[in-house]
């Protein structure tokens, strides 16, 4: 069977699958950004993202990665004076560092190895000391498939005054995040994880405290310009048309399913994941306390690369999973289940990976993952 | 008749018209960005690209508006020591301008009136002085429908030694810009008008000299990091996979005509467009030695404000102008006639004008500008 990207079974880590309808929104013949017609679809989007975010507020939409959006959070708001922490336990946190580091002068890092949480202990014992103007984290490190638990740490970030600036690309609308409850200031969201719609937009909330902490960034990136032409139902810079209409519709998909109702399925979609890597015998890459439920990150099986394992998913049953990112390429496999991932992608998916192991002799109980899946379904 | 998207009349200044067989390329499922399949799409535009900028070189995909290219380039290239020589006659130079002073501490910038040409002796006045290590204009100005001369400047910049940096956002693909010739060191081209893909990633082509010079700009917009990834077929951040598409398809279009024949199309259109303005008794807002080829700015009919004049074009006709920007708000129209525009566009155009014209009796000569139209058709 040859790799067909219109039938396959999607379940990367994101960018996730996106719904026909999704899709067919982006069909849509040229609009006049500057016109009536196309302010109504940012106003439509506006009315929307609260959906989103689970909360009002302040909200960005830039035409750009993740990164972007990223850029824009870290380059407007990390104090130039006072001391910046940033808190990493897998690859996007150290992307993190890498960006705060290019717009605050004193950072402390904070590391746990890829796959381990940051002691809280010890991001407390930095906050106690008084002079932390802003926190970094990543909230859902997909690299590793560990979500960080913000509800530990919230509530000294929110003691000691300073700006709660999240990484939430993966985590808006596949893992709880109550902003306001957390006091997190900024968040940024990706289109393409748990909204499901295609990559390329970035979506920031922002904290009455976080506008008025802003600081010019870069020219692009300028969080004000962008809440000031939003202010208009306008965007500063030519947006990207398509990825509008698709982020409306995708919107008004999460709006009708409800974000509980996306949280909750995601949440049971990792726990017959979970199970059924267990009945498979393999392990969890990250503790799995941490295990995060948009992503499952899991160990090869003992003997097996990615040629052995993950290409054959791909290449014999038309399934997609991903690998590893840097060091753990070829170590570890990762099943996306966030967005619009459902039970029938995992049914498929478990089956090809037991016929693969009991090929290959290593699989110790027939049956058994497909049958933790089953048990799990609503 | 109510103004309809899908049908309308589609000639402002940018984003241009879609080709359907664009349009549809945006409806393929979700395709893992780090995957073969994807990685071959990214080596077939990097093959295309070159149909587009009409050279070979280093090119790169910037997931992002226009201006996230133009801060890539003048991030990554405006020099730190050394004088920066900064032309402007229009909004677009002004924002060329805004950009370059957060990036280069010495910058002397030469202004013209809005629509009028920067004169070239004043240019070669300050290259002669010797210390000018980079030049920075837009090519195309779409905000006054203006084109600024190049040839006539090229050549002294090339002598200067200083490093040749354009605009080339509504240029590339709509009007002649040979970049060997002209010894010009990067361009940004935007996707969403000669080129008629959809609008949100910029293009770049830069020399062996630009690349030479690259220092790192933002983290999202560091031309280094995306050449060293392109090389792999790859991207540094997340690519807006759609987009991504709809480029590809846009060049394999482009190639199928061929440049020279869009280019030579365009300037028909505007010589077309240019002549029946003149035969309506109106006036071109640009000195028309300067007037663009892919976009025709008209000062707006005596006596009619936008509400008479270009709203009843939209509302009445289905037909999309665009109104001035600033200052001319409300002052001139401009139609934009690049990318796939065609004849019948400028017909439908043309034949409104004169009725609405007709209409409120200040048409000169009925008939003439449609003629104008027809005598200048293949």
């Amino acid at each position: 069977m040859t790799f067909d990207p219109e039938t396959t079974t999607f379940l990367i880590a994101g960018p996730v699958r996106i719904h026909p309808r999704v899709l067919r929104a982006m069909s849509m013949p040229s609009l006049n950004h500057r016109g009536d017609y196309f302010h109504g679809i940012v106003t439509e989007i506006r009315e929307l993202l609260p959906v989103l975010f689970g909360t009002k507020g302040h909200q960005v939409i830039i035409t750009g990665s993740g990164t972007a959006g990223l850029e824009a959070m870290y380059s407007s708001l990390v104090p130039k004076d006072g001391r910046t922490l940033v808190l990493t336990n897998g690859n996007f946190g150290d992307r993190t560092n890498s960006i705060v580091r290019r717009y605050a002068t004193n950072v402390t890092t904070l590391s746990a190895p890829w796959g381990q949480a940051v002691p809280s202990v010890a991001v407390k014992a930095e906050l106690a000391k008084g002079d932390v103007k802003a926190v970094c984290l990543v909230h859902n490190e997909t690299s590793v498939g560990l979500a960080n638990d913000l509800a530990l740490i919230a509530p000294a970030v929110k003691a000691s005054g300073a700006l709660f600036l999240v990484d939430g690309i993966s985590a808006v609308a596949g893992i709880p995040l109550p902003i306001e409850e957390w006091g997190v200031d900024a968040v940024v969201a990706g289109s393409q994880k748990g909204l499901a719609a295609p990559a390329g937009l970035a979506l920031v909330h922002l904290s009455d405290r976080a506008v008025a902490a802003l600081h010019p960034g870069t020219f692009y990136l300028d969080l004000a310009a962008h809440l000031k032409s939003l202010e208009k139902n306008d965007t500063p810079w030519t947006p990207a048309v398509p990825l509008f209409l698709a982020l409306r519709e995708a919107l008004l998909l999460l709006k009708e399913e409800g974000l509980d109702h996306r949280l909750e399925k995601t949440h049971r979609l990792a726990e017959a994941s979970r199970a059924a890597v267990r009945a498979l015998g393999l392990e969890l890459f990250p503790d799995p306390r941490y295990a995060s439920d948009t992503v499952t990150a899991v160990k090869n099986p003992p003997g097996m690369g990615d040629p052995e394992f993950r290409k054959v998913l791909e290449r014999q049953y038309n399934i997609l999973l991903q690998g590893g990112q840097a060091a753990l390429a070829g170590k570890i496999f990762r099943i996306g289940h966030m967005g619009i991932a459902d039970w029938p992608d995992l049914l498929v998916t478990f089956a090809a990976i037991e016929r693969i192991l009991s090929r290959a002799g290593k699989l110790p109980a027939p049956g058994q993952a497909l049958r933790e899946v089953v048990d799990r379904m609503p």
